[in-house]
């Protein structure tokens, strides 16, 4: 711990060693997909370096995600569009890319970065995730650093923890890795694909969150006496989910997910103030998922920080579960538009 | 445990030893309070004697409870009445009385039971709390027994654990206990009285409950990961609600019984499948009760197994509270009609 290094010297000296950290091209574009946790990040070991207690898998929302277009510019500091607004440069948003370029790009080099999510809005996708996965390819892109994705996750990761898993389109693990660098704690992509899996993402609210992802996290860490017994779960179900996806047991996978996802929650809730991003919708629409389930069809949810639903069923259940929910956005993760990655 | 004692047994020879089991006079009749948990019971050690895994602390509700009538009857059963009207023999009330009854009651000895509830519906609390303690209470009368409240909640522990905390006005403990038989496992009032502290009963769904507290529990107990860590913080909270009571401190009462009840739901709601008692407009009262909050104004809820919340504040926060919430049924534990505990 002596000679621990900063993020951007561990950036800088060890990732991209021998690596030009000059741009390479003028211009560079990437998509990254966003990304629903079936076993859920939730705790940090270390923050300089968005250090996850546990590890974590995702599936990918394959045309739901981020473009990005990263262009040089001579100006004094970076211009950043998102969905075609340029955004102030003390909002939130602009303050944290800047905080993420200093780590590697050198402090005469702007940027105009031109964002487009091509999610729904307020369905708690259009966050941090595919942005800097993004950005982290693109980045990639121009500066020619020609890294693997594995290694580029730990640069998306330090833009924002669930960005690590972004990269991929399909299952990704991000593993918790033991360095204090964080050098270990990397994402990479599983082989297996299932064509049939579909994920619903049910907006019941657009009420925006109280509480950001980071500050509940942290909270719940702090306060919460029952998180003391979530990394075990975490790291059961992460196992658990991965012998689901090898034997595509839908069951196992549904019922892992659902346990995990309401753990989590559960861990908020019992932080101090009580943390409950649930509205009153939400419980509304979970009250119906599990009443579908009494009546034998199969969809279990998942949730985030946030009040929305994403359900998880197999293709030959979409129609009675649109039924139920007529609005819900059925995505197909393994049937993408964008093959870059 | 080689020479365990059932229950019935160990009422009759060592609670009841040397009093007479037969009615000592016609009838009898008694008044218990229903009562809220500030600290819960959430957890059974043992099924057969109702012994929890940790000790609980209540508010008595006042007026609000049960006024039970025992008769004896000339007949080859016992006949239950609840608010007058007569409770078929297949009925899972009338066969828990019978059970009870026949801990100690010889069997040729039959009543009628006339159980007036003095609650509102549907707010969970014309639960078994107050109606197996006026049980208690009215067959300490008929035979006669003249045993002290104490012995006599061990006695309605064994019809429903929290009626172990329904004999007396006030603020009540249940002590875990240690024994195998649960001799130990008993409740008493606290000396503290506290004029001022009002409990709101705020019925929001009069939606039945799927899934019994009984059921819910064991549920719990054995498949939330998250119930490993409830011991040590239920522990903890009765501890600190002891505290804030004899110190007149709200502040602290107020968050450790909210800390604890959201604590309860959390480890339900980590259970497989997911035990989430809340209905949609149980999270509405919620976020209503945290908006007072954050306006200054000091409430705090609790709630049991079920959708409805119980809020705790002050006498001078009543017109404020009673204005966002016009159907609140406003409770003063310290002043009761009743008497006779």
């Amino acid at each position: 711990m002596m000679h621990m290094l900063t993020p951007a010297q561990w950036v800088q000296e060890e990732l991209l060693a021998g690596r030009n950290l000059q741009p390479a091209q003028e211009q560079a574009s990437a998509y990254a997909p966003a990304n629903i946790a079936l076993s859920k990040y939730w705790g940090k070991r270390e923050k300089h370096f968005n250090l996850p207690i546990t590890g974590s898998l995702s599936v990918s929302l394959a045309d739901h995600g981020s473009q990005t277009k990263l262009q040089i510019i001579d100006a004094p500091e970076h211009a950043v569009y998102l969905n075609g607004e340029q955004q102030g440069a003390d909002t939130a948003f602009v303050k944290k890319l800047d905080t993420w370029l200093a780590l590697f790009l050198p402090t005469d080099v702007h940027l105009r970065i031109d964002t487009h999510n091509t999610v729904p809005t307020a369905a708690g996708l259009a966050s941090s995730a595919s942005g800097f996965g993004a950005m982290a390819l693109a980045c990639n892109e121009l500066c020619g650093w020609q890294l693997d994705y594995t290694s580029l996750s730990t640069i998306a990761r330090l833009g924002s923890g669930s960005a690590s898993r972004s990269l991929w389109h399909g299952f990704v693990k991000w593993q918790a890795g033991a360095a204090d660098n964080g050098h270990d704690s990397v994402a990479y992509v599983l082989p297996e694909r299932w064509p049939q899996l579909r994920v619903g993402i049910l907006t019941v609210s657009s009420a925006s969150k109280a509480v950001s992802s980071r500050e509940g996290m942290q909270r719940t860490v702090q306060t919460s006496p029952l998180f003391k017994q979530w990394p075990s779960q975490a790291n059961s179900d992460l196992a658990t989910i991965e012998e689901a996806i090898m034997a595509a047991d839908f069951s196992l996978l549904g019922q892992t997910a659902e346990h995990n996802a309401m753990s989590m929650h559960a861990t908020m809730m019992a932080a101090w103030p009580p943390l409950v991003y649930w509205q009153a919708e939400s419980v509304a629409a979970m009250q119906q998922v599990w009443a579908l389930r009494e009546q034998g069809i199969e969809v279990y949810l998942t949730m985030d920080a946030g009040p929305n639903l994403k359900l998880l069923f197999e293709e030959h259940n979409t129609p009675l579960i649109k039924q139920v929910f007529p609005l819900l956005d059925v995505i197909q993760p393994f049937q993408s538009a964008h093959k870059n990655s």
